[in-house]
């Protein structure tokens, strides 16, 4: 048995419950997920690389098996770099599918050696993206219970 | 049998055939329907706030059952200010069906007593929205039977 | 005001949590809403009509706003038959969608007059339908809280 | 580390290449693989139950990592049994997606232990099921290249 | 230029007007568009073969631009039977087409010579199906122009 | 037999061999196939119309059965400029589909006389995109068997 290391790839501007729920079932298929921020993925975010980094790493606490951290350039090579032989994606509505399926075969050529795993988050959570809870969040909503309690202050210090 | 008062809300930039076939559809749900113009939704929008109202009452008329108003903000605050307990959406395509979902979940978890109902245009409206009419009507198509007249003159002196 | 009725049809072979979600909805929208059961819609059907009247009375109760029948014949003629205006369908995923929407459209047709409102069950009964029900029940899963205590009764007592 | 089974469950009647390089990723994932064939899956199957333990057997050979059995009753249970905390899926098209999407839903709340993972098969197999394989054959198509080739003779002997 | 022959296959029981404007389509493709019926497609067919073939000749008359001819086996054998280089088939909701491409690439690895097209019926025939056509004739229903007259007055003697 | 000529309009910032691929396709079913160059369609495109022109004739040669041109204004009043009567699409993923398939009604309604056609590319290609292609090569993948060497040694040029 060798040690298995996956990639939780995404942009987390911020990290919501169901990137948080993904993260947790990524636990069972490897012996460590690395939640890898890309860089420059969102055109204008809300929260700084630093930012996320720090309440990620708020989050998910300093276990080893869960370091966070923050990339530029092909997710592949990235993979690489960290030695991970899974990248794990979470699937909600039919239309990340079909994109996370493109995605997914030209990062299998690109490295067929990473496999990409798709995992389901909790059904409650089929709506909340980070887009979704941004926009209404902006608007005066509350979002408690959408996203965790460091991402909930830091929501509101921004509004 | 206590009145019931329903939302539709979009951009309505500008508003089309398939528009006003939910809005008379949705007339047999709810003794009033109130025609709501997302503010800010459409980043560069075509028409004014001010230009659109006007088209839109000048288009259903004087009818208390079917007030014309703008709003900024969440949309389920101002379904709870108008009274409102339905929100009126239009289905056409299932990409726009995922899309739907997601703001209805997102929607009902924000204001549980507000009911979103999906209605469907009429088949001939199906690939009429008001982006591609733009588009097409901005090289010179002539989108005569895909928008109300008042619509039309409109876009003809735009472009 | 009007007394607006709707039509609530299904097979409900058994009635699950997701309809009964739905029913409860559907009496937003309208002052009665009739639950029709279609005869001879499920082939093998596990329940009879007769069990399924009587299970389904037992759930919803004697209320006169909820009448529960069940019909043969076209489900628009029985619409005509007790003066339903709308017609209500639940909406789970992309695939029942485009058969629904087939079945709308058809419906339209055969009666303009009446108009089919789609309606989201909670997103925790997504996956809930009467066949999937049926399939794992028989197996001897738990199926406790997906179906009304008087379903899950009678579902034991099948298998 | 602890040893990590995942279980492939499916009617396999008969396997086809695209079973084959599911079976082949999944071996990344998990420390061993089992090959669960659904008994009463298939109504009227071409291959027995003895037949197809038999074929992928032959196929897999003899190793340890990827035992094959056949299996009765409720995935889940059978999941347990075999001290399995993963279920691997192929994905291929999107109307495949929502009814493994159902089932995923409906295993997790049967088994919240157990967690399902969807792996995409190589695109030139996007299009290999066993029911077309079947279909073609019998229509005297070749299916050289589809499906390996144990499976290709008794295939061959059938029609 | 050579002459191109299309193949326009189907069960077609009955033709309905959707197939109709497929049909008319197609032959602006090609210069000669065989229909060709399915035999044994349909397990518990409503017309025979020998009234499929006499009601669409009715149809389409006596043009040898169009001829009408079942068959039995491969479709891509009796492509290249009758010359065809092109399969003619109409694309409605999302899930024909995810049937449908599982087929066509079927058919191009089984012959790469001959190549599918899909068109697009008229919007207003998006909903109509043969099955829901009979589905809803048997139950009474006018479907006067959903269909074309000869099949029209046999779809009412059947019923 | 009158001669058929086809349209194949895209953006083509850069061609692709999936692009290739509809192109050859294309060729079986007109005598000439236009590849039309959308101007203005990409917002910031990386190749100018002049660099694209000159790539896809590079690519595709002097045969006077492809011309390769650049349009601005209506799509149909450009198939009417060149004689068109084909409209050429490629299809890969579903939500091209729905996109295409209004687009199309769009076209259909605008210019009665042009059909649209929709081909299906090698499933190889099914997720290579201009935009993906893009996007991976700014990265510093090797795009090598996604994109025809004229493309290829341009694309290296840019980053």
């Amino acid at each position: 048995m060798t040690e298995r290391v996956a990639l939780y790839p995404g942009s987390f501007d911020p990290l919501t419950n169901g990137h948080l729920d993904i993260l947790s079932r990524a636990r069972r298929l490897a012996d460590k997920v690395v939640v890898a921020i890309l860089e420059n993925d969102v055109k204008t975010p809300l929260f700084s690389i630093a930012e996320r980094l720090e309440m990620i790493r708020e989050i998910v606490g300093d276990d080893p098996a869960t370091p966070v951290l923050s990339f530029q350039g092909l997710l592949v090579d990235f993979a690489r770099a960290t030695g991970a032989t899974l990248l794990v994606r979470g699937l909600r509505a039919v239309s990340d599918y079909e994109y996370e399926l493109q995605m997914a075969l030209m990062n299998r050529r690109l490295a067929p050696g990473v496999e990409t795993v798709f995992l389901m988050a909790k059904e409650e959570y089929s709506y909340v993206s980070s887009r979704l809870v941004k926009e209404v969040a902006r608007l005066g909503a509350d979002v408690h219970g959408l996203v965790p309690d460091p991402v909930l202050r830091r929501l509101i210090g921004k509004f």
